[in-house]
């Protein structure tokens, strides 16, 4: 269903922003794991707003508790359920938003197909709506890690115009990552990111970008040909993360502009394995793993809500001038770093179980 | 499963390039639609190899057969069974493929994954497996149509760095877009995409492109939140493409450049609905379709597969020298359109079905 | 997955009996329903121990929380999260059972599958299991009975070898159900079973029976051929309750012994709509309901954990006697009259949101 | 979807008697295995009509073709195309049913829900939808036995009232159940269904019965609580047979009447395993396999097409004599036999691999 994702290591996830809370049922995680809240509560920590300046100042605890399947600190191969309880459950102080829908956000399409929406606005359109997924996907990186050695690092390639340079995806660490408020590990275009997020926020308005993941020690082999593909899965999973609109493995768009004979990764030996001198397909050979760091970059809007003055029409079609109140966040691209890289701890590690089940 | 795709209208597909042949199971197809087989036969003759001197000399007639689900031109509501015969059905003439796997190509992740592959290499990596899809999605395009109106288009935007100037996406039409052999319909730079795929062809080496398109009139409300938004689904059936390396919705990556104030597509009435101003949303809110046209475009690389020679290694790791015999096709993007097209339309029709479960 | 059920209407089950709690996600409940705890609470107190002589004295509160999916008494149509604490957290006073597997129980296939097992022993096969499934399928009855006026009633048809004498399906009601401790509305038949389920007690045994249950106002058209039947997925809902041994639909076994010309059920018109004379097809043809009223029966063995010493083995193969501590529930056929209510419930609603797909 | 069965080892059928053929699609069947035609076909002609004079005379010839997924004789791990082409492909003979819905047949019930209907009447109610399973049945068979050494064995221990002798479910063999024409390895008693079988064909009326099956050597593990335990999956596997109408595993209804300490199965050192000194669980412990044969039993009502006049009403509701053409099956029950064979088989491998995907 809809709020579900993976075949056998399944997700499924509730909760609005203003009810009791968001969380997540894990169906198929493997038994004998050792797991506990701190376990899941890093990724939710780097994900939570109100870190830094850049972002929107207010506090969420988003403390996980983990409801079932854990017994003793071992994971018993039962479901394991997640909540984190929101601190402010009281619908209906969004006052003027019942009546104007916001430019670009899901007010209008949650109203039109529900024909009632969260008082909050679009509900499961929220970014609270991924906390589920980051708890999920915290588990789903511990196991990724400690039975493959997968690692899993994302960082902010571009913030608007500003891209940082090319980073060595071999090398780059989550450390590294987290050493800017713009987790961008180029710190010359990080401190320009940083002026740039804070003259948007000085302005009432939003900036977008891009992050970029690596995959790394993904063994050879993962992946479901036709339809559940290792890149079509990390683009469902991508595109269904809010703000989303584009995703490209390996050489993506520029790879469009190139000839065959350019963009073929020629196989060579390494060490033990047949591996590729350049890495064009991005870790992919027709829907699989081919050994090769999986590489992909995930396109992000700027966020629709603004402070600026919006001419836009209420749900009657009349004309309304329209700005949010209280702060907003300039820049989600940040927060989305572990965003994807747990969503992407989704995708690998159904794809690595249903591998596994080959036996 | 990974050879199935909808949750209402189930597409499971099969079928290598080298056994009885390719076809598709569809599940949920509903009944007293007026069908045969012409109504596929079109989007199978424009997917078709052999259909100039741009694509590969292969004449292949891909005539489809109707199994199960229609009687008297009328569907049954029960599961239609689809099957184009392979006009070769013997395996084993890939000799040298046998040692050595084809940059680029899946050759090498089939043998690893399973242990075996086929004859003729990635098996279920080979463009023929797209066959059952544009069967099944012809079928998905004529409910579609029928029912709601919904029209679908694609077309060639790129090819290598030659792009085309902006299209209409309200006016852009098929007959427009099979005026010319590159499928792109802005003849001058149709004219340029011709001369560059020829030259390409020439040199024995293979070029990529990308596809761009539009579907209208769908009506808000289609988009299951949260991991089967539409934008998720639409970049999983487009990922799961052979070559694809991206997939861009509204503004896509652009979109990331944007500030929050100029990205935002303002309500404004419309008739009697609500529309937007601009479309940098692709027409879809928080993964709901909004009513404004789904646009998209889809990223092709250069096919794995060329004649010029490329110093690779063999399964063993040693050096050698590969160059594919025969003629392959310089540049699949043109017959990538009505691939596209019913694979957009395998989404859709899943999806407003869903919807439509709701009364 | 495993854990889940329905298509549209799909429930997620979680929790153990020690750990924090247990629940359910709902995902596809329709929005604009009007649903409140109470509305769950009631099956959720039929279901509960302790609330007679008959059971086990252990009192549970079984409190549900509504997490998410409803705001101001009305459901979102997105997930809603259903969580009923534990009131015993503390896992580990099970003492021998850590060595000795109870016969007839699941410790030893859990501990076999899982490689480890909840301090309770079989984890997920406990009864507190049923818990999330009656939650959700409490929401699936008021749906049912709002929308198309479906009445599900099930009662104690058989202990032991005391069957109730036939009971009439179109008049049957709850309160009639509930009107003995037994859930016997034959009240001779009830008296009976009641002396006998005390003497059982008495003698620290255990004792099953048969649920019969009637699905009234059933609208033709429900249940998706051919593996999605109705009579597959209630047969499938039924067997996967704990100590379920049979399930029978209509005639059953019964009607094996009967001709064809006996078995048929001849068409007759009832008011507008084609009704037939008997009913030995229990409502369903093809898979199919008819419009008459669905009767199903599920036999339910005596339950494994019983006061008197059994001779067994540990899980080295050495001889122990093994006696359960504690008091145990006798008879669980009373309890589980409002678990396979709830249950039915869930097949139905995912079946009539199926058909309403059609359009 | 309702056509398919399966998580990880999935089968999608489709087919009705007057199209062009019925068949399956298998996605997920393991790599390397050898499979022909052959080896599907021992079933298919077991479960073929006209095999003797108690059966249809209408001979079938059902031989089946392999589309894909295998190649020199080895499977590719890719899905496999499987089809039955049908002899007689013109509907429209079927004359007063178009007007007379059959009694206790699909007809009426598919008219309802889709508003059309194949010319045989209920299209996939008919007894050749089960070939596609049976031929993806016995693939599962091969690999079952292969690589688990399964053996599944169904019998007749029932039909009409006459039931056979105790059969030893740890010795009986498929050559001793076809030694007789009614499937029953108990001559006496065989001799007597015989005659029954023919009295019934005599009187142009028809007869049920009941199929016992056991399946040996299941290893212990298999079965994902909870919805998909092991019984509830044979139990909606069985149910969704047509002509069915209950199911029993180990004790059944009559374990209903046992006490705890009777019924419970004491565990005792095997070898070197523990197993049960009795099996009244019918080899399952909470949803999982425990290692002791798994024993289920089938009904079969007496099919509804019958010879013999009935007095029943048209579509319109107006009364009506019908009495069925041509000759008609008095009793399905011995052909049942592979069905309810492969049908396990389908159920076993599926929860076998997502076993082994546990690793």
């Amino acid at each position: 269903m809809s709020s579900s994702f993976g075949t056998l290591f399944q997700v499924s996830t509730f909760g609005e922003s203003h009810g009791v809370g968001v969380g997540a049922v894990v169906d198929g995680c493997p038994a004998g794991l050792q797991l506990c809240e701190a376990d899941i509560q890093t990724q939710l920590d780097r994900r939570r707003p109100g870190q830094s300046d850049l972002t929107t100042p207010r506090q969420e605890a988003d403390r996980v508790e983990i409801l079932s399947g854990v017994e003793n600190g071992l994971t018993l191969g039962t479901p394991i359920g997640l909540l984190v309880r929101n601190k402010d459950q009281r619908p209906g102080d969004y006052g003027e938003m019942s009546r104007v829908p916001r430019p670009s956000h899901a007010d209008y399409t949650y109203q039109m197909k529900y024909g009632i929406r969260a008082a909050s606005g679009g509900g499961r359109s929220s970014a609270r709506e991924t906390i589920g997924r980051v708890a999920a996907g915290a588990i789903a990186e511990k196991i990724l890690r400690e039975k493959w050695g997968v690692e899993i690092v994302s960082w902010v390639s571009a913030i608007g115009d500003i891209e940082a340079p090319e980073v060595d995806p071999l090398e780059i660490s989550r450390p590294q990552v987290d050493a800017t408020l713009t987790r961008c590990p180029a710190p010359e275009a990080a401190r320009r990111m940083e002026e740039r997020v804070l003259e948007v926020k000085e302005a009432q308005d939003s900036i977008g970008g891009v992050v970029t993941c690596v995959c790394r020690n993904v063994p050879t082999g993962w992946g479901e040909p036709v339809f559940d593909k290792l890149e079509a899965k990390l683009a469902q999973a991508m595109l269904s993360l809010p703000a989303t609109k584009g995703f490209e493995i390996g050489s993506g768009f520029a790879g469009t502009r190139m000839l065959g004979s350019q963009h073929n990764d020629l196989f060579v030996r390494k060490g033990t394995r047949l591996g590729t001198v350049s890495n064009h397909s991005g870790g992919v050979l027709g829907g699989i793993s081919n050994g090769e760091p999986v590489i992909f970059r995930v396109a992000f809007k700027p966020v629709a809500t603004i402070g600026k003055t919006q001419k836009s029409a209420d749900f009657e079609g009349q004309e309304v001038e329209l700005a949010a109140k209280g702060r907003h966040d300039p820049c989600v691209v940040p927060r989305a770093v572990p965003i994807v890289e747990t969503a992407a701890a989704l995708v690998l590690i159904d794809l690595a179980l249903r591998q596994q089940a080959r036996g």
